[in-house]
């Protein structure tokens, strides 16, 4: 006999009971278009609507509800990089429970400013989730706080899996459930759920390629210790998965997916323009993981798990431009130009006849490697797609001016 | 007895059991941080949830329901920026009925794209709306198809104002409606709407400032011909007001408002950072009006119509820029620097100590007004607010490179 689970559907159902009418009952939609593209049927569920526009609400809640008078008085400790702290500040500050906060120095702006803004004591300390935490359990330590765990905590994972209960009464049909993975609360909720309300139910989860630990984990392979670099996917950037939620994930979990940087701006960059809906990099591993395992899902009723929409603006501007440049629209390209009077005009004619928009010009004339009497002009110009860019190529080599190739920049 | 108006609420009855089933019927939600800062109660109407992103399906399909078996079998003609000839094409395509859209060369590529992949035949003539017109008069005059004017048909007209029944019946308490204008289609039927479920109920109108044309036919004033410059706001940057929405909006309509380019700019980016969701420039008029008259809505229950989400991604990724500038969280500055090794990493420890983020630097030699041995550096720094990069240009005078004043850029 398999040994229990440490969160079982009542759990959920209880906690779906403690938190009701204080967070926001998000809806499920199917998207038409989005259906279309990735040939499977697409359910989204649009967690970016919470107020505080993640789905940690629902676990802090059910967190800070289970307080005793005592500890409530006292007050609460946390780290996170961004949505638990925000979950954590807002419902605290709601429920008159003191609440401080240690959010890595390298959490967003936005994320600090909104947390601090809730009446959270907001503490910036370590570079990373791993050193923030141990500051945060130090503080806890020191003054007596409870400390709320952003996932490893059986509370915080039925407050989660509530989630799934509303996906499936809005729609019943999904046979299959995709959710982002950093830590593991949100996918050992919503599988603990949904295979109880559907044991048919293939729950996938979607980890960002630099951050594949808790894959590892379910696979007993060795854990990344030191990503490589920087994700989009802050939200599930985790070093370090869950006991609890690992031990969850391996029971009821078909596979956890990995998805590259690009596949997530990519998805987001979807959800901007055809859903008109603003997601984080994590919110959009799901989708960007259906777009890469086309096979797997084809045929399917898929419900992806929008988990949160608090992405820096200065972020998302980058996204939509990689976007832009990555689908042709805005292209980078060098031509050698005399340097002298009117060559700039008569390449911008060649160009604006050809119905490109140009954004940004630049002049090189140290190191252009022709001869000190010309110089390389490098253009940013926008283009319909990617079509329509190769007939403005063509133009500028048929007007006299071949574009130079190999500029870094055009394969962003 | 004052004449009868050309559209009544029977009108816009019948258009909703006409269109109902073939369009989304979108939600209107309250918005508690809108409300808070424009102190007044904020409901917003999400048109830009439409399968086309815009209202304008609500109107054209009612209008293509009314075509003769003869007039259906021969086609349509639309002119249109975007919105109104997505909706067109879409539902034309749907019904199997041919259409000819003629769109102005300066439609957003993302809008003439849609238009395309709905099956419409797409020619793009004309520099403005008007002259666009007069081209789609032509080949509907020479092919013998049926004219969908985008405004100016009681047809259409019953068709917008569709979207009154369901604010009304979603938030009833609504004391106050707020659309935006162009050719006054969607207030006109909104008012006739609005005004006849709930007579006490005060329509607004929200026009940009640059096409205020509108306004000024309810005035009685003389129209402006040749607006100065190109508005974010090309869905409703309509030179000639309908005739039968003058007399409608002048029977109806308490005033219309006139909000600033920036307005607009900074409504959007509101919208995207707390609502999540992406509207396009026209759809931000409602709530820039609202808060540029805080006075006229104070403790008032505001629907605001947000008419559209089709806005170009470059566009959208300049809007955020722009508005990070404004708030001071990205900033532009020059510092003098001597021309030698070394000097561009004590400039940008300096930055970095002080927790700024440098996105661009630039160095300029020719044109620094201090001596041939010295150079301007230039640099684009992101900052967490206004207070925090004026912490930031103090710290770069005491560190010996006093920030030079005057960069325009800074001002966007």
């Amino acid at each position: 006999m398999t040994e229990p689970l440490p969160v079982t559907l009542d759990d959920v159902r209880a906690a779906a009971g403690v938190i009701e009418g204080h967070v926001v009952r998000t809806p499920t939609r199917h998207s038409r278009t989005l259906s279309d593209i990735a040939g499977c049927d697409i359910y989204l569920k649009f967690e970016n609507r919470q107020f505080t526009a993640s789905f940690k609400e629902r676990g802090a809640l059910n967190r800070l509800m289970a307080l005793t008078p005592e500890e409530k008085k006292r007050g609460v400790a946390a780290m996170s990089a961004g949505n638990h702290a925000q979950g954590v500040a807002y419902h605290a500050g709601r429920l008159g429970i003191p609440a401080t906060i240690v959010m890595p120095v390298t959490a967003p702006f936005t994320k600090v400013k909104h947390t601090r803004d809730f009446g959270a004591t907001v503490i910036q300390d370590g570079n990373d989730l791993k050193e923030a935490n141990r500051a945060a359990r130090a503080v806890a330590e020191r003054d007596g706080l409870t400390f709320i765990h952003p996932y490893d905590d059986t509370k915080v994972i039925a407050g989660q899996g509530t989630l799934a209960l509303e996906m499936l009464e809005d729609a019943p049909e999904l046979d299959t459930l995709m959710v982002p993975v950093g830590g593991g609360g949100l996918i050992s909720g919503i599988a603990v759920a949904a295979k109880a309300l559907k044991p048919g139910i293939t729950v996938y989860g979607a980890q960002a390629e630099l951050y594949p630990v808790m894959r590892q984990a379910m696979r007993g392979e060795p854990l990344t210790e030191d990503p490589p670099a920087q994700t989009i996917a802050e939200g599930i950037a985790v070093k370090q998965p869950g006991a609890l939620t690992a031990k969850i994930v391996k029971a009821l979990v078909a596979d956890i997916l990995l998805v590259s940087e690009a596949a997530m701006e990519h998805a987001l960059a979807m959800m901007l323009e055809i859903e008109k809906t603003v997601i984080e990099g994590a919110a959009a591993a799901g989708y960007a993981a259906v777009l890469k395992n086309r096979d797997l899902f084809a045929g399917r009723k898929v419900g992806i798990v929008m988990s949160g929409g608090n992405i820096d603006m200065r972020m998302l501007s980058n996204v939509i431009l990689r976007e832009l440049t990555r689908e042709g629209r805005i292209l980078t390209l060098d031509v050698a130009i005399a340097d002298q009077p009117g060559a700039l005009s008569r390449v911008a004619a060649l160009v604006g006849d050809a119905g490109g928009n140009i954004l940004e010009v630049s002049h090189n004339r140290m190191m252009s490697g022709l001869s000190a009497k010309s110089a390389t002009l490098g253009m940013v110009i926008e283009a319909r797609d990617a079509e329509h860019a190769a007939e403005g190529r063509a133009g500028l080599g048929k007007g006299g001016f071949p574009v130079l190739t190999g500029r870094r920049r055009a394969e962003v």
